[in-house]
């Protein structure tokens, strides 16, 4: 087994594995993010679903939970995004993931700080902007990822060759990866690492429902759609949330309406309050490849052994 | 380099290496069939774009023009299927792809006269009943591929690892391939070989018009979608007429409605005749990494000459 491995994503973050856990709405608190840094990944906080005082709450109990790089995630289109950039500046937060945003104006701030800061993208042309603005590297995300997604619709398999070409900064596959194969697979097609939301989503510590979990373990091939894309688009799992939104998009409903039939609150409904019928329960088409929930350690070891034989056998399965 | 690979699918189709040239309508006849066999692949001639006599002279053309394996692929839903199926028997075709449609039927009929068959599925549900038809193979195709595509767009990355743990047969992957490192990727997923669509499309004896190599040459990322789903969903070249459906599915316009926008002869106009506005256009998202037309022998080999790099130094462009 490859104990460590040298890479620029690696070296970059001073992490054992180039596997990065997603800073996800409702899901990735302290107790995953420092679960998965104990176990030689980069765990992300998700800042999206905090208050301003809760985020800085984490980061404290993260700091205590582990002395291994951890990082924080902050959607650019958080209403108080200022306050959150600042949390992590007085906090001396070391790696920022920044998302569902334009880059520009908090990296330059975020590196006088000395903070390293990542920028998730769904396109090359979004990905030479993340490196024009001074990140240190992108996540590029494919068609297949739950949650807020693209508009262009490129898969990962597409995706990853079109940014490696383009830019020449540190890259993360991310969008239908779960497994050690899939991971090899990235970064085969240009990936330097990978970030890894819904793998992580059925995890002991993460603070989502355990009825959430337990309907991804469940869920099937074809059960999560991109929904809402006259809004945001989102994968979710399918529900009935989820139908009442198809049947107005299908017989043409305005962005007006579907924002209507959203309202607030439905990610936290169905994520975190576990109402399965009518919350948005965002995850990612590998749902159907995730049969079990375990501690992050245990995630984290089975990904990395099963990318260390695919390196070694990479066809042994084939015969 | 290697030269020579055995697996399952170079010994099912006695071929020297695992890429299959997908059948394609106004695209793949003799020419580019013949061509790919002599390169070492598997050459397949698309008939849902025949007449049945037409059909006849490509194979004659086709055997007369290679000594190699190649085949023809036959999509289920092609109004003359029971002729182009006693054609191929008639002419002692050695090997023929399904698609789009029901395997049932026609793959006990092919097997009798001793014929080696495969079908293309959209999921591991359809890749099973191929398998309990008998089918000798599968190609499982992701939602980047271009043209006729499933309903659960799930993904290449995340629907070969679904079939490989589905079905025991030999399994080609589709779908966002056009490069070696493509092909090594959709390998390490568990397919025991690759069906290229799009790049072939780009390769001087395919038979489609010369403004649409041209077109998919210039083409970005982005620039593909899958269109009609109310139909049957078909990726393809955002023109004029994917305007058009387009706008017309966002007021939600009703199946009956986007048949008749479409009307007929529709990808013959696009393919064939080069009218890059108002014709169908189908190809997949790969079409953002195709920037030159080739001989198809000099395709297969830089795809072939990648892989073989990409086996032996997977992680050689990550540092």
């Amino acid at each position: 087994m490859i104990t460590s491995f040298n890479n620029s994503i690696t070296k970059l973050f001073n992490i054992q594995y180039p596997i990065v856990q997603a800073g996800m709405v409702w899901t990735s608190g302290w107790k995953l993010a420092s679960a998965v840094s104990n176990a030689g990944g980069l765990g992300l906080m998700g800042s999206g679903s905090m208050y301003p005082d809760v985020l800085k709450q984490h980061i404290q109990k993260c700091k205590a939970a582990t002395s291994k790089p951890f990082g924080v995630n902050i959607p650019l289109i958080y209403p108080d995004v200022e306050k959150h950039i600042q949390t992590v500046i007085d906090e001396e937060i070391k790696i920022v993931f920044t998302s569902a945003g334009n880059p520009k104006k908090y990296t330059s701030i975020l590196k006088q700080h000395g903070i390293t800061v990542v920028h998730v993208v769904s396109s090359s042309a979004f990905a030479l902007k993340a490196e024009d603005a001074g990140c240190d590297a992108v996540v590029a995300e494919g068609f297949e990822a739950g949650g807020h997604n693209g508009r262009e619709e490129t898969t990962t398999m597409v995706l990853i060759p079109l940014v490696r070409e383009a830019v020449k900064i540190p890259l993360l596959a991310a969008g239908g990866i779960a497994t050690g194969r899939q991971m090899l697979a990235a970064m085969i097609l240009g990936a330097d690492g990978v970030q890894i939301g819904s793998r992580f989503v059925c995890s002991d510590e993460a603070s989502n429902h355990a009825s959430f979990k337990q309907a991804i373990i469940k869920s099937k091939e074809g059960d999560t759609m991109l929904s809402m894309k006259k809004l945001i688009p989102v994968r979710l799992l399918k529900n009935n949330f989820y139908t009442m939104i198809n049947e107005a998009e299908s017989k043409g409903a305005a962005k007006e309406t579907i924002a209507e039939l959203l309202g607030h609150g439905r990610a936290k409904k169905g994520m975190l309050e576990g109402d399965l019928n009518d919350g948005e329960l965002e995850i990612g088409e590998v749902s159907a490849l995730i049969k079990n929930i375990k501690p992050a350690i245990e995630i984290v070891d089975e990904i990395w052994n099963e990318f260390d034989k695919a390196v070694k056998n990479p066809f042994s399965f084939n015969q």
